[in-house]
């Protein structure tokens, strides 16, 4: 990763500096609609304004209206999806809520780090924290969709948080963050955002990508769908872990495209 | 303040460093039952046992059992007051939430600062975290009863966080600062609760301080408690700030006492 000079000239007078930019709250099937309306609230309180909400059970509710208490337009605005891959499609940067490791680990971050990789990403990406179901959190495929996961610190003997306790936790070191931009304490943070000069790949580029290159395994024969034991979730949490950039994807799938094209070939003569 | 020797000897192993000693969330009273219960289970989550109710509306109730989900034995052990005074009186710390400043103002900390200094006076005194009514948070008579006063950042648009949310960011950072302690990060916390040798005195211990003050300043005519001005509340505020210790609280006292057997003297040759 290079340092881009320009942006060694910080402008903290630049008011995008300091907003949330397109980070968005994403609920995954909510079973209660008061849940709702108290993270609703929670991200007005803290800023944010972008929520989405994955197959809720029971909504629009008045409970949630109520709970909501003066973050109405929140509720009015938010976006809902049948699954959380179409939440997440245009974003360069996923990160997950998790209780615990479960499955194939995933880098886990704390909710400072939360904040300063959602903060430093969130004017060239579109960025997702992603809250599970009320009794399960979120599945082992729905962890995999995510670039990190976050783990709130909490009492062994009950660590099973209230869904807007964790949104209000996370909103509100977002919040401290952008306070430590605008006063200057992190003037770093630019230079972070700055220092990647392409945009982030986002979920719908990988999940193109992560379809070709299966396509791609199974024709070279690596990969056999009838058994395809844990390879492609393993080649998800690789690539997710690589966290492409929007040239690196291309590159990636032109790659994939010319293997195609040798084995066309190879394929002709023997036919 | 001096620094206690003995302190430099840090014993990590030893258990007490790894607790939250004697501080107690403090709710004045709730309107929603809700509100309490969804507090019990921000405390156990985070690690908190104590809860102290001043005068809530509408409780015991189901809804605070429902919403309490695991946290049952908070409310089981909960204690029930009339007044703040009360639930406090046998405090050394007491720290009170504030959505701005009102009236008088009292030392702000932010909540990272609201840990450290809960963190730090936990094992030598009862610590207090005092959080106001929905509609209308702390009174100013209330809010003077506290040491300092803790804000949280939030959205100048909309500040009115839910006192259960309120809670559980409080009760986040106190066990940031257990796991800082835990990993040995802030070694110097064990100094800082040993350098001072002396248990601060308790809000009660304040309130009798102040009454016999007030009394004092009364019969020397400095004070006209049929028109009190705002001197006793100025009063209170002031000796709040130096925070005396059990052995300073007796010394003040012990110099009302003295003025009083001197003004006895002067009184008796005039009459």
């Amino acid at each position: 990763m290079f340092v881009n000079m320009r942006a060694c000239f910080l402008d903290l007078d630049d008011p995008s500096l300091l907003d949330f930019g397109d980070i968005r709250i994403v609920l995954v099937q909510t079973t209660h609609p008061g849940n709702i309306g108290a993270a609703a609230r929670a991200m007005k309180n803290m800023g944010l304004k972008q929520l989405y909400l994955v197959k809720p059970r029971d909504y629009p509710s008045i409970v949630a209206i109520a709970r909501a208490s003066s973050a109405l337009d929140i509720l009015d605005n938010a976006v809902v999806t049948e699954t959380l891959a179409e939440a997440i499609s245009d974003c360069g940067l996923v990160i997950g809520t998790s209780a615990r490791q479960r499955g194939m680990p995933v880098p886990m971050l704390d909710a400072d780090e939360c904040a300063e990789k959602a903060m430093a990403a969130r004017h060239k990406n579109k960025v997702a924290l992603v809250f599970g179901r009320e009794d399960s959190g979120l599945s082992n495929e729905e962890l995999l969709m995510c670039h990190y996961h976050v783990q709130l610190p909490t009492n062994p003997e009950y660590s099973s948080l209230n869904v807007a306790s964790a949104v209000i936790v996370l909103a509100y070191e977002l919040r401290k963050r952008l306070l430590k931009i605008e006063s200057g304490v992190e003037e770093s943070e630019k230079i972070k955002e700055e220092g990647w000069d392409q945009e982030l790949a986002t979920a719908a580029e990988m999940d193109h990508f992560l379809t070709h290159l299966e396509k791609v395994m199974t024709e070279i024969g690596f990969h056999n769908p009838e058994a395809p034991r844990q390879l492609m979730p393993r080649m998800r949490r690789l690539y997710n872990r690589i966290h492409p950039d929007q040239m690196e994807i291309k590159m990636l799938r032109g790659m994939l495209s010319l293997t195609e094209k040798v084995l066309s070939k190879v394929k002709k003569p023997s036919s």
